[in-house]
């Protein structure tokens, strides 16, 4: 019961960042989007592909299927803004932001409490026999502050 | 076993946001901390002393002890940046820093998983009662969130 619930608040808090992101996206015109947050840093529009690479990459991470776009992870995690790599446009960008999250949200919500006591598929068996506090709820404590952190920055590009 | 296990996780996922954010205050000067992380934007100090006052206060809601520095809540919390209040100098504010987190880290690490269950100080009993989510362990995650938010916007104090 405890384990149930322990998880349960764990899935809250990013839930909570993912809905904070999600309001601030939509509050941003595309113009705003595109924009750096601050100056001579990352765009909105990458920050905005930034995560939803991540959040794909994690379907594969803890084993709830394949990630759907590898391609950005390519664009926006193994190169940084302004590559001159081909990505979406900021209206597409929105579209997978939303559909990345609803697919990992409903994946993750059906997982049992104990299978994120279980490693994650970047680490083997020997590794996590040694340190078994890398398992999967670990990561998704790690992508919820990954969130949280780019939110504080993509902030700013709200008007004062 | 599990639910402690839980709780590690947790506690680790908190422990190293603080050293990283650690790690860039002990980076940046005290000129590189006074300035805005963004234009028209908060200060890398005035962010510090948000920290360490939202740090401090967690002991009470925690039901560790006392907070320490009230008067930080004050001027870093109640009040936005340039509020004309006396606030600590930018190296007492380093000590305070290092120093509310390290007490609060002992009593935190300290706690049986068991008491993370349990309702934070903020709420009544009946409140509680109605959402057993609202517990010492949301209010963990939802600080080391916060820490992670505030440390994405400070790190664009760092020198390009």
């Amino acid at each position: 019961m405890s384990k149930e619930l322990l998880v349960k608040i764990a899935l809250n808090s990013w839930e909570i960042q993912i809905k904070r992101t999600d309001q601030l996206v939509a509050e941003l015109t595309d113009e705003q989007l595109a924009q750096e947050v601050a100056p001579g840093r990352n765009s909105g529009t990458y920050l905005l592909g930034h995560l939803a690479a991540v959040h794909d990459a994690m379907n594969d991470i803890l084993g709830l299927g394949e990630s759907k776009y590898p391609s950005l992870y390519h664009a926006f995690v193994k190169h940084g803004d302004k590559s001159g790599l081909e990505t979406p446009t900021v209206q597409e960008l929105r579209k997978i932001w939303a559909e990345v999250n609803e697919d990992l949200w409903n994946r993750m919500k059906s997982l049992p409490a104990e299978e994120w006591l279980k490693r994650h598929t970047k680490m083997t068996d020997e590794d996590f026999g040694k340190d078994p506090e890398r398992n999967k709820l670990s990561v998704l404590l790690n992508r919820t502050n990954h969130v949280s952190y780019h939110l504080g920055q993509m902030v700013f590009l709200k008007k004062k």
